[in-house]
């Protein structure tokens, strides 16, 4: 032995590489990446793959009319009828953004097949119902607003806004899951209820660079920033690049790289330390090299741990974006495309994910979160926690994400040591 | 009658106006305006429309392996030999950019046509052969390089040139080319000799506003633009929107955006007046909302009538462009696509379109061209001259490019005239 005293750990690497691949093999041909789109048949796919293995388990396995799969593992004393204890639980998503990777998300569904794995194969002992839960349609490179089957779980996005959200070819949420089978008309009814959990507590990859470089095997999440996303259309004239003087110009373009430009800059600005504002996407018509750009249509993401200074924002970019537009007798109209407040998550609970660190011997930090997560959303109805393992460079959301399997396997144990926790503890 | 003094036309309205509904309804399905890319089977079959009207007129037709598109009518003295005169001849494009208009190059080959049915059905006496051209593949927006049939004829685009050229599509110049049946090895066969023109007048429309605003049916072109067109690659890195700090980006939508405004500042800065910058095609990659753009691709197109400021801004572009590239920590790479330079028309023939104007009672004027036309390419190698008619409000390249048939008439009319003048001029 080593002078390590990390604890010996339970968690299998071989089978969490297994499952990580089983995943990474449910994509669009042609890559570079994972493209596992919110809705698509891609996503059930993996799905059936959680509850193919959940029911392997002797777990009993359900989806929610919002395409969340959930399998429970019963209380040891499962004749505990209706004063039974509620539930503790863990999970995350499937779905990936275009050409992203294999981890966001998938790490906390895999950590989830994991710890179900060794519960049942150690007959660990628990007191309450374990949930393992894959949600579903997270990102929100799709439809614009994220966490999709987690606000319907919590009952922040109802069944009569699905067809107000659509893609970039004009497909409503209520058809994308109609068209895999599920019944947005329904999801109301999937709503989680309070008095049913007892806590839930995530593991996710940082996505950003804090925990690699301190060296650091484990963040504990206190709170979660929130994210408003705008969509922005200037309109301005196409006409020929070369029959049209400067001073006739109306180049949607050029008042578009204005916004880009001015964004970055308030985002820099001290007076708005902390908060982040990306332009992540931007189409330019008719796109000709010989045609001054006719029209630009973009997003903004804007995400603060703070939500006064978010929103803000969010208004100072709209109002700063017209002033832009007026000067060059452009059109421009920004509408708000999905609001998601900042969470602070509930002290008690990552007290327990500290202290199976510290039991376990895993060096942490208490950390916030930058990228939203279903924890977020599921935060606003039962108590919730979020642990971190790092992202190689931070990167996250692109081919390169990673994370090393021996830098998963802390996380996995310490999640499960949290959730044992839990499953001790009342309040 | 009135007081006008405008001469008597023969020119056709109506069957200008059906030629011109036979083309527009050549176009991709589904819209807004015409879409007929270069070396496209729609192309290709609005070239079939113009063989079959100039067969029917009995003249001779054909193909060459640029695919353009002549049709020769002899001169009276049909034995004329081997010691017969040079040719006059006519004509414009037929392909569109993408949503494009009606005009643009079709003009000029309607008008062709017309003028050959003029002289056929009057019998209009002539000593030299006239022909009439419609050239292949005039717009740039599909390949980068502009006027690919008339260079070819000019022996500007060479054979050897031909796969170095392609579409978004990664689809070569000659590949396409040879899908739609021509031979694109066999081009450098196809140059025209000079010894074998006398002289070639181009009607098109303005694409500007200089004749719209003065009030004035006709322009007679002394020099037409030159562009160099660059192709501009920035790499940054693709990260989380939300786990990525401002100071942590490297993000190529924001150097870009800064490369745009740089542009469009030179251009307006009074050092140098003349020149347009325009860009018009912009991607972003991976183009996600939560996703800090990692590349962007955007073309830039700057044309000049002096060839000197042309390649001084094109390079002052490059490298400025670079500078903001390094002060961001992003890479960039600019190559040049195409490179064509401002070519003054020879003032004889431009003499003869303006007598022909006086002698019809046609007010004009001599203006620059702004944007590349045919003649400008086989002006390297035979005598060229150039005629505009308006353009409603200057729009042109765009589905709402229009000009009234009524102002195509006395533009065709002026042709007519000019090319009976060359017909009887001799040098």
């Amino acid at each position: 032995m080593t002078t390590a005293t990390t604890a010996a750990s339970p968690v299998d690497a071989g089978r969490i590489d297994a499952h990580l691949a089983a995943f990474a093999a449910l994509t669009e041909p042609g890559g570079p990446g994972c493209t596992r789109l919110a809705y698509s048949p891609l996503e059930r796919d993996a799905h059936a793959v959680f509850a193919a293995h959940m029911a392997g388990l002797g777990l009993t396995v359900s989806t929610d009319h919002a395409g969340n799969t959930v399998a429970e593992l019963p209380p040891d004393q499962a004749a505990s009828g209706p004063g039974g204890l509620p539930a503790v639980g863990t999970g995350s998503h499937l779905d990936t953004v275009p050409q992203g990777g294999g981890f966001d998300g998938i790490v906390g569904v895999v950590a989830a097949m994991e710890v179900a794995e060794i519960m049942v194969r150690q007959a660990v002992p628990h007191r309450r119902p374990w949930r393992f839960v894959a949600f579903a349609a997270e990102e929100g490179a799709r439809f614009g607003q994220a966490c999709n089957g987690s606000r319907m779980a919590a009952g922040l996005t109802r069944a009569a806004d699905l067809a107000g959200l659509t893609d970039r070819d004009g497909v409503t949420m209520a058809a994308a899951m109609a068209a895999v089978g599920l019944r947005p008309d329904l999801v109301d009814g999937s709503r989680w209820r309070p008095d049913d959990w007892f806590a839930f507590v995530e593991l996710h990859i940082e996505q950003g660079e804090v925990l690699r470089s301190q060296g650091l095997p484990l963040g504990v999440v206190d709170v979660i920033s929130g994210s408003t996303r705008l969509r922005v259309r200037v309109e301005g004239r196409a006409t020929h690049s070369g029959g049209t003087p400067m001073h006739l110009r109306r180049d949607a373009l050029v008042t578009a790289s204005e916004c880009v430009l001015l964004g970055d800059r308030l985002a820099r600005d001290p007076a708005h330390r902390g908060v982040r504002v990306t332009v992540g996407r931007l189409g330019v018509e008719p796109g000709s090299i010989t045609t001054v750009p006719g029209a630009v249509e973009f997003t903004v993401d804007v995400r603060d741990v703070d939500s006064v200074r978010q929103r803000d924002t969010a208004r100072a970019l709209a109002r700063d974006f017209e002033s832009l537009a007026r000067a060059r007798g452009v059109e421009l109209v920004t509408e708000v495309m999905a609001d998601t407040s900042p969470v602070i998550l509930p002290g008690w609970v990552a007290a327990e994910s500290r202290a199976a660190c510290t039991e376990l011997g895993l060096p942490y930090r208490v950390l916030p979160s930058g990228a939203s997560h279903d924890v977020q959303q599921i935060g606003h109805v039962i108590a919730a926690g979020l642990l971190f393992v790092p992202s190689r460079d931070g990167l996250s959301h692109v081919p390169d994400e990673f994370t090393p399997t021996d830098q998963i396997t802390p996380g996995v144990h310490a999640l499960l040591e949290t959730l044992r926790r839990l499953d001790g503890t009342t309040r």
